[in-house]
């Protein structure tokens, strides 16, 4: 975990190297916005809903699914979720949408595309998107 | 309508100076995409859902509900909406985003602005997003 203060983005990435790419990028495009990491989605409930760690193995779509459901009053449910995955698999995208995705993006393989798409991702979210809370 | 064959953006707007900035800021933008503009919600769900014109002054919302309830079979209940709107109120952002809304953009005021965010939208929807249909 890179932060413990407000955030205005969380990661969630299991690749080291990835995870390193994302933040750089995200610090280089939107240095004003404080940026969380976490490995995995069981650090991910741990830090939106401080929960404890009993829950190993957590996948992207019990993440999304949380977020989606929990508690209005923890201001999460409407909280926009972009999906940057390896996968492009028609059946992982149609399923993140159907838990409440806004956006599925592949990561690009090309080290300056995938630095590039991040920047392209952040500005779009942070920049122009409103958030609902 | 401008256009009557398969598209990739449905544009529904009823000011016309604005909807002619954005049609041409697309048509720059991403000159590969169809794009069909309407003027109100009944004419975007006329073009949807082929309902008859019985239906007049459809809100956005009411737009929103019925893409998100529609049946699966006609493809669009995941189809990514974009609110680009004059309104900045808080009550307007988060009823959007309850009724489905992916993203809730407002319209800069200059009008170079307002060609550029439209292209950044159309270029995130179109070239980065992935779409579940």
């Amino acid at each position: 975990m890179l932060n413990a203060g407000p955030v205005d983005i969380l990661v969630v990435e299991d690749n080291d190297s990835d995870c390193a790419s994302i933040v750089e990028a995200l610090q280089r495009s939107i240095p004003a916005s404080p940026v969380v990491a976490v490995r995995d989605g069981t650090e991910a409930l741990e830090f939106l809903f401080a929960r404890g760690l009993a829950m190993p193995g957590v996948d992207g779509f019990s993440v999304l699914e949380a977020i989606r459901s929990s508690d209005p009053e923890a201001m999460l449910t409407l909280t926009p979720v972009v999906v940057f995955t390896d996968s492009s698999d028609f059946n992982d995208v149609h399923k993140c949408y159907c838990y409440g995705a806004n956006s599925y993006i592949v990561k690009p393989v090309r080290f300056s595309d995938f630095q590039s798409v991040v920047e392209t991702i952040s500005q779009y979210w942070i920049k122009h998107n409103i958030r609902s809370v």
